[in-house]
């Protein structure tokens, strides 16, 4: 029987950019900052009417457009997102079941966490895909952070992009997913945090600079000695892009270059649960994939994770 | 090995009631009718100053009180909820991490889904568990609709009530679980909905009764059949309490009688999510549990869902 997990990735990344040299100029941070510490060039928007499962449905006919995709053998959809269409209710995998014409017996639900949505959502949906013996899935990160940033706030607005990606699970794994690793650094809990019911993003960027350099070296060591690899045995090393500076300081602490730690956000910002598999995307669009990648997210909870895929031809 | 399930159930009923008789007066809703129809004498409402997490803290509290739960063993944190205490960031799971003073390896992460979030959860949780090998875990239900209520509004005000509840899932199980079944009739996504970002709970009774009542039967069949089951073999039918005409409508589909599937949530009311463990805490409770109990939610999305539990005692 073969193993399930990763068929393919569907994208969307609004084509619509902010400057964040302008955004530079209205904040005063210097140029060198913004290259060395922010990192991002240019930041993704949505449009002002598009919603979250609206970015959803454009991952999905990406994606749709690729592979062989029959809609009738959809089994379930999830969404990762902190921002659903209606604030709460009903959860988007609902919207995105009526606006792809999802057959009936489909299971929606969503999942809420950040930046570590992706990573955690793996082991979710293939768990909760094998507890039911269920074949298919449609698993989704939307969190267009731009709906909720206060744009006069100096501390996220140079910071994140809106994107949506759309994994396709199934028996026809490229990539298979290991055991996963957790912490829960909630001490910092409202370090990343919206006001009640409705308000604005606020973040402490160095309270979460702090847990993240503490917290995430450490997990990644825990994670590939779960997996039974050393850092050596892993060909690619993809980290949530939540900054340059975040990037660059979880790499030097593993003593590693950055041909194997990227930083690939620059043209579109931190784009939360989506920033891991958009690298994957490209990952998966080359035709020398690596072997074994590690993932690692972090950020809202303060949460973060670890995994290792390896690729299908040596998973035996 | 033992199979992982539910072990224990705690459950927080705030000791404040709004009284439905009183509120009938105002919206002109005929005794009768609230007697028949909606079922509900009693809601059970929160302090104002009570959250998502505080109410998952109290119903924890209550059951690690009853059973040895050695919080250092403790793997994840699972919340059910669309109205955690900040809005939407962070997810109440960290929270509660941090309320109960969880170890730092601990997984938290939160699951948007209303009436049906208990029965999808158990799968979600316990295949998450069983994919990264984690032994205890706590799944709690806790969405307070009264901070989301507008009280001038009939079709909701007199119809949900407060509660969260917190299942122990270990390999310690009393109940195992079986395979579940879903149905998402998302045409009808909006008929139970929040305003975009902070809004208020609107639904459409007449919306959901049709789905529910031409959803829920077949699907419960469907269910029995996929657990290889006959509606005879099942010693209780334990539905989402929505209101006592909806209980009572697909019972009668059915053609079941009031001690098969009961209506229980007279003196709190909906309480979304928490209404089926609330129930299962009664049954947990007793010294002659029922061999095996059906599960059905229906609600939000609009979604639905049927699994069986089966006592440990028999299933081998």
């Amino acid at each position: 029987m073969s193993k399930s997990g990763i068929e393919a990735i569907g994208k969307y990344i609004p084509p619509s950019r902010i400057d964040v040299a302008e955004l530079g100029y209205k904040f005063d941070a210097k140029p060198d900052f913004i290259r060395r510490k922010i990192g991002f060039e240019k930041l993704a928007r949505k449009a002002s009417d598009e919603e979250c499962s609206d970015l959803c449905v454009k991952a999905f006919e990406d994606v749709a457009n690729r592979i062989s995709f029959p809609i009738s053998e959809l089994d379930c959809i999830v969404v990762v997102t902190q921002n659903p269409d209606s604030g709460a209710i009903p959860h988007a995998a609902a919207l995105v079941h009526r606006k792809i014409d999802a057959p009936p017996q489909v299971a929606c639900f969503d999942i809420s966490l950040g930046c570590t949505g992706f990573v955690h959502g793996l082991s979710v949906v293939l768990g909760f895909m094998r507890e039911n013996n269920l074949q298919r899935g449609l698993f989704f990160t939307s969190d267009p952070y731009s709906a909720i940033m206060d744009p006069e706030d100096r501390d996220t607005a140079m910071l994140f992009g809106d994107a949506a990606t759309c994994t396709v699970i199934s028996p026809s794994a490229v990539y298979t997913v290991g055991k996963s690793s957790f912490a829960t650094d909630s001490q910092y809990s409202e370090a990343i945090r919206t006001d009640k019911w409705g308000g604005k993003l606020s973040m402490d960027g160095n309270l979460v600079f702090r847990s993240v350099s503490m917290t995430v070296p450490g997990l990644i060591q825990r994670n590939l000695k779960l997996n039974g690899l050393s850092l050596e045995e892993v060909d690619l090393c993809l980290l949530h892009q939540g900054s340059k500076f975040i990037v660059d300081t979880v790499r030097s602490l593993l003593h590693l270059d950055e041909q194997k730690v990227p930083f690939q956000a620059g043209s579109i910002g931190n784009t939360v649960s989506s920033s891991i598999p958009l690298m994957l995307y490209d990952v998966l669009a080359t035709n020398d994939q690596p072997d074994r990648i590690l993932l690692a997210g972090f950020g809202v909870g303060l949460s973060a994770v670890a995994t290792v895929i390896t690729h299908s031809s040596i998973d035996l």
